[in-house]
C-alpha cells in the first residue's frame, strides 16, 4: 500500500492485484481489450457483498421491528403465527422463521412493506435506519458497509466505471440509503420488487405499494433484471453467494476482458465466517466454477485489512 | 433567435419562454425553487413526442416488414388472418388492424418480437433501421425525429438534468437507436416489456424473448415505470397524448417547481394534424387539464420553426 493506493483496505495479493490488472486493461486506450465508457458497467449485489447480512438480512431486521412497532394496533398477533415468533424476539425463533416456511416470511414481508404510499415506505425506512442497532456490533445498519468495497465502488467509477445494485433485497428499500451509502443513485438500484398502483388522491396522486410480487431479483432473475434495467451486457460483477451465480454467469459469457469476484465471509472474529451450510448468503455452486472461469475470491480475513469503516 | 439560442429550432412565444423560465429557476443557485443536479429528472414520451407516429407507430413498420421478410417460411400466412392483411400492405387492412381486434396486433407483434435472444432481437432492429424507410416521406426512420426535441434534450442535459424515455414503445426495439439518436443511453431508457428467460446453451448464456408480457408502459403504467426504474419523481415531463396524462400528474403532482409539456399535432402540410380523433396518439383528456395545470402546450405549426433534421 502506497500513498495514493486507491484500494487502502486491500492487503497485497491476487484479488488486489486481478482488480488492478482489469481496470488497467480496460480502460487504457492503447490496450488492446480497452473498453469505451458507456460499456464500463460494473453490477453488484448488496448482502453480503456491500454490507453484512448475519445474522440475518438487514432488511428482515427492519420488518422485525416493524412488527413490533405495529403490534398495538393488531393485538391478534400475540397468539398468530408468524407474527407471535416474530414479536418474541428471541435468537432460535427468528431462524426459524428464516429457513422455514416461506409463507410465513412473506406474511411478515406483507405486512411491513405494502398497503402503504411509496413515500410514506420511504420515511419508515430512512427512520429506521437513523434509530435502529445491530444487535451484535450495536452499530447502524449503514455503518456496517465494507470499507474495502467503498473503495472498490470509488475507484471504479473514477476509471469511468457506471455502478450498479443488483440485490435480492427490495429496491425501494435499498434506495433509502444506497445514494448516501454507497454513492449509487436511485435509478442505479435494482432490486425484488412489488406491484405499484397509481391512485389520484384529494391531494395529489400516489404510488401505493400492493401486497403482490413484481419481481424477485435473485438467481436466474439477475441477468434478467439488468437486462430490463440497464440494457447492455455489464463487464464486471460482484456478488457472494450462489444467488450471484447468473449474473456472474452471464456477465463472463460475453466477449471481450471481464470480470468477477466473490466475497467470501471467512473472519470469525471481525465479521462473520459462513458459506456452504448458512442459512443466509449460502455459498456453494459458485464457488465450484471459480477456477474453470477465473473469477477472483476475496477471503476477507486475508485480503481485508480493515472490514468495517469504524474499525 | 440569437446565434448562441439552444433552441434555435423554436420561434419565440409562450412554449419556448415556459422552457427557459423553468431552466432558469430550477438550476440557479440564487433561486429558491433551486433542485440539485440528482433531482433534476427529465422524462420524454418517444413516438409523436420525439419521433412522428403516423401513418402508423414505427414499431409496427418494423412488425409489418418482418412479416413480409418471415413469410416465405410461413406459407400458412397468406391465409390466415391477421398475417394475411399485414402482407397485402395496403393502407386500409393496415389501419383496420391497428384500430381493430387487439388480439390480431398481439400476434403480429408475438411472431415478430419473440422467440429469440435479445442480442438476435438487437441485430434485426438494427439491420431494419439502417435500411427502412418511411413510406410517406422516403426517409429513414430515425431521421424523422423532431429537431426542437433533439435541441431541448441537449439543452436540458447542459443544465445538469438526467434525461429519460418513457414510451410505451418496446424496450428493446427503442434502445437500438436512442443512444445515438438522441443521447440517451440504454439504462434510460424505458419502455414495455416481454418477459425474459435466462437460458444456458453450449456457446454461453442467453436471454430469450417470451412470447408473455411483461409490462405496458403507458397510460398509468408510466407513474409505475417511473418508480420501479427511476426511482425518484421526474421534475419534468414531456408527451403528445392521452397515454402521457398519468405521468404529466405525476411528475406536476409532485412539490416545488414542475414542468409539463404536450407536443401538439398541427402541421398538415410539414408533419401530421391529428389529435381527438386520431388510431396513434389520440389527444383529448390530456388537454382538458392543460389550463387548470399550468402545463405549456406546443403547437407544432405556431412553435416549431424546423421540424426534422433534413429540412
Amino acid at each position: 500500500m502506497t500513498a495514493d493506493d486507491p484500494l487502502p483496505s486491500w492487503n497485497e495479493g491476487p484479488a488486489k492485484a486481478s482488480i488492478f490488472k482489469f481496470v488497467r486493461t480496460t480502460t487504457d486506450p492503447a490496450s488492446a481489450d480497452y473498453v469505451r465508457p458507456e460499456d464500463r458497467i460494473a453490477t453488484f449485489d448488496n448482502d453480503g457483498t456491500l454490507w453484512s447480512e448475519q445474522p440475518h438480512y438487514f432488511q428482515f431486521a427492519f420488518a422485525l421491528d416493524q412488527i413490533k412497532a405495529m403490534a398495538p394496533g393488531y393485538p391478534e398477533w400475540q397468539e398468530t403465527e408468524p407474527f407471535k415468533s416474530a414479536l418474541t424476539g428471541d435468537g432460535e425463533s427468528i431462524k426459524r422463521l428464516l429457513t422455514g416456511d416461506i409463507q410465513a416470511l412473506l406474511e411478515i414481508v406483507a405486512a411491513t412493506h405494502f398497503g402503504m404510499t411509496t413515500e410514506e415506505f420511504e420515511a419508515t425506512v430512512r427512520a429506521w435506519l437513523a434509530s435502529a442497532r445491530h444487535s451484535g456490533t450495536g452499530r447502524r445498519y449503514t455503518d456496517m458497509v465494507f470499507q474495502p468495497m467503498l473503495e472498490l465502488l470509488k475507484y471504479l467509477r473514477a476509471n469511468g466505471f457506471k455502478t450498479f445494485i443488483v440485490s435480492g433485497g427490495g429496491i425501494e428499500f435499498m434506495r433509502t440509503f444506497a445514494e448516501e451509502t454507497y454513492g449509487i443513485p436511485h435509478e442505479q438500484v435494482i432490486g425484488s420488487s412489488g406491484k405499484l398502483k397509481f391512485e389520484m388522491r384529494e391531494a395529489g396522486p400516489v404510488l401505493l405499494k400492493l401486497a403482490e410480487v413484481n419481481f424477485i431479483d435473485d438467481n436466474a432473475g439477475k441477468p434478467v433484471a439488468i437486462q430490463h434495467h440497464i440494457g447492455r451486457r455489464p463487464i464486471a460483477a460482484f456478488g457472494n453467494s450462489d444467488g450471484d451465480l447468473q449474473m456472474l454467469q452471464w456477465v463472463t459469457g460475453g466477449n471481450g476482458v471481464r470480470f468477477a469476484l466473490l466475497v467470501r465471509h471467512t473472519d470469525a472474529i471481525r465479521e462473520w465466517a459462513y458459506d456452504r451450510d448458512s442459512h443466509v448468503g449460502r455459498l456453494g455452486r459458485a464457488l465450484e466454477e471459480v477456477n474453470e472461469k477465473g473469477w477472483t475470491v476475496v477471503d476477507m480475513k486475508q485480503d481485508w485489512w480493515r472490514i468495517f469503516p469504524f474499525e
